[in-house]
């Protein structure tokens, strides 16, 4: 089967630190492994890359075909490669799963080597900086110094902006797509209800559920409040409607529409790739992000970022709202940042970043090229 | 301790019918025992009536203090009392708590006279239309063949409307707040977070935990996001900001913010007032809620109403969007129905109908002067 893939079967590959890494709770981890991929060459002045962040529940896996599983495409594959918006032929492309995953990097399912078996709840609380400065390591490891462009979307883009704000000399671009630099009190809301649908659950057991009946209730519950935030009321109109799921009736206690369907198949699909305790320590670090701490203020935060940056949110995003980019829009001009501030009318919600690529593209390949041509990369 | 209340203390009173009560269902339900409490007198010509409906979880004591707990005001005793908007000074006021529920009426956790057991998953799923078939029955034993108003907020909304349509020539005004026709599939998916909480609960056990451990978690868990849905972006942003809970810290794992503690705190309050299979019963009602049913389409069913209709919704309420109240107010207006429709601006979202009594006074109260300066009541 061909596909529509510019970059082939690409392998993950892992970096293991072996010294103390200091997280901003003031504990050390260690080791830290980081899982990645890369795309494309570095080229000869190391000034082509381009570091791409994942959402949530995201991957290192970003383009390509997986090397584990031929017909797994990356995450965000419509972008990145040659010929794409994110072109592999440019540029240098990173992805790194974040701290605290599940998918190749240290977190709650990593062995403890002070005890031989699993961290669960014994992995310490880890922020989005921290993070960032896991990926520092990695590209320290990969000798690069600078970054021609961060980007991502969602938690991705907390973490563009985090490496924006804590890295300012070393990040010449920046596009952050539908995120900001704290979550609003609603979002907290419905972590809270993730947070309490997985620790509720029996098999849960404080978080040693290794080798054992995995809490898949609970993170499915979880999975289902947080796909809600995922949409919107107009791609729940559009997408599901009222309509009742096959043969029902309504009159059964048990019947359901399309739209209870769709989120139990994927609240339950999400349990047989996602480990329930990674879900709350990266929950935990959404909740916990926040721009301003370190700084005094968030202006004072913002006021650090110096790389050309491109905002970019989606009109129908309920987790992170528009006034949230404006605040942020606002500031930046303010200390006359070279900001951009692009937002795309989709129906999508907060998903859009993954689905909206027909206007995503336009917005960041035209960004990307003005900076590149400023910067003959 | 004296109480801004000018009704005093009111008992609920209960009415049990013994002949079959057909359900939308097909199926029948007997005996029928309806719970209600009634504030002010019934005139001579029995046209000065005005019939509440409550929402989701409330009971028939709306106004008034409870005679079971004297420090328990109704749940809308800001409208309703002598001099107050639903005066009782003019009005004979009832209000009833709805079939299925856990307040007096026949719900699950009623006794299945088949079996001398709860009734549980045995109760059979109930409709909109059956909880206003069953106030109709209360209304026939009190004497009473029209309502000088319904009215109602959320899925008393529901009701109110389901009663100017199934019973048209009743109802001569009707007031539908932070209400509609039908659910949106984003409110059905709230739902389905509820529904999973709870059925995914160990000790909900089919339904079967009467005298037995209770399905608190689930219930708490369904609760709280049922919580986010009656508030808004605007009032959580209000309410909490980004407050952490007293003394956290943010890197503990088991730290929490206040709006975590606000949901905690009232999710599990909630479980010791409150029936899970209830919950479920009354949610599943509130899913298969579509005025269409039985009338072709919702504009079929929408011309059947005959009352001088008030419609009423609140700015930030995302439940009931009001995109869903301009529908029906268009149709309204169509076929010429006496219709008015007022926007109250508010942050409070959903819950404002039950918070925003200035502004709800006022225009309720502008309403009802206008009817009943018609009527002379």
């Amino acid at each position: 089967m061909e596909k529509e893939n510019s970059i082939g079967i690409v392998k993950t590959e892992s970096v293991t630190f072996k010294d103390e890494f200091f997280l901003e709770s003031g504990r050390i981890l260690s080791p830290v492994t980081i899982a990645y991929e890369t795309y494309g060459t570095l080229n000869d002045n190391k000034d082509n890359v381009i570091l791409v962040c994942h959402a949530l529940t995201g991957s290192a896996h970003a383009a390509g075909l997986s090397s584990a599983n031929e017909n797994s495409a990356g995450w965000w594959d419509a972008m990145i490669g040659a010929g794409k918006t994110i072109d592999t032929d440019k540029y240098f492309v990173i992805c790194s799963n974040i701290l605290g995953s599940c998918y190749g990097s240290t977190g709650p399912s990593s062995i403890d080597p002070y005890t031989g078996s699993r961290y669960a709840l014994k992995f310490p609380v880890v922020t989005i900086r921290d993070m960032v400065k896991a990926q520092k390591k990695l590209l320290n490891y990969l000798n690069i110094e600078k970054l021609f462009c961060v980007i991502g979307g969602s938690m991705g883009g907390m973490q563009s902006l985090e490496w924006a704000i804590t890295f300012p000399e070393m990040v010449e671009n920046a596009v952050i797509i539908s995120a900001a630099g704290r979550i609003t009190p609603m979002a907290m809301a419905f972590n809270t209800v993730a947070r309490y649908a997985i620790t509720k659950d029996p098999n849960w057991n404080e978080g040693n559920y290794y080798g054992k009946t995995t809490p898949k209730d609970g993170l499915a519950i979880a999975r289902m409040a947080g796909h809600i935030t995922y949409l919107s009321d107009a791609s729940f109109n559009a997408k599901f409607g009222r309509r009742l799921g096959y043969q029902d009736s309504i009159f059964d206690f048990s019947s359901s529409y399309e739209v209870e369907n769709y989120l139990k198949y994927n609240g339950y699909k999400f349990t047989e790739r996602f480990d329930a305790n990674s879900y709350l320590y990266i929950l935990k670090a959404m909740d916990i992000f926040d721009l301003s701490y370190g700084y005094g203020s968030y202006e004072d935060a913002l006021k650090r970022l110096k790389a050309n940056t491109l905002l970019i949110d989606f009109t129908t995003d309920f987790l992170f709202p528009a006034y949230q980019m404006d605040e942020m829009y606002d500031i930046m001009k303010k200390y006359d940042n070279k900001v951009e501030r692009v937002t795309i009318d989709s129906d999508y919600g907060h998903d859009a970043f993954l689905l909206e690529f027909d206007d995503l593209s336009a917005v960041t390949f035209s960004f990307l090229e003005k900076a590149r041509r400023k910067k003959y990369v």
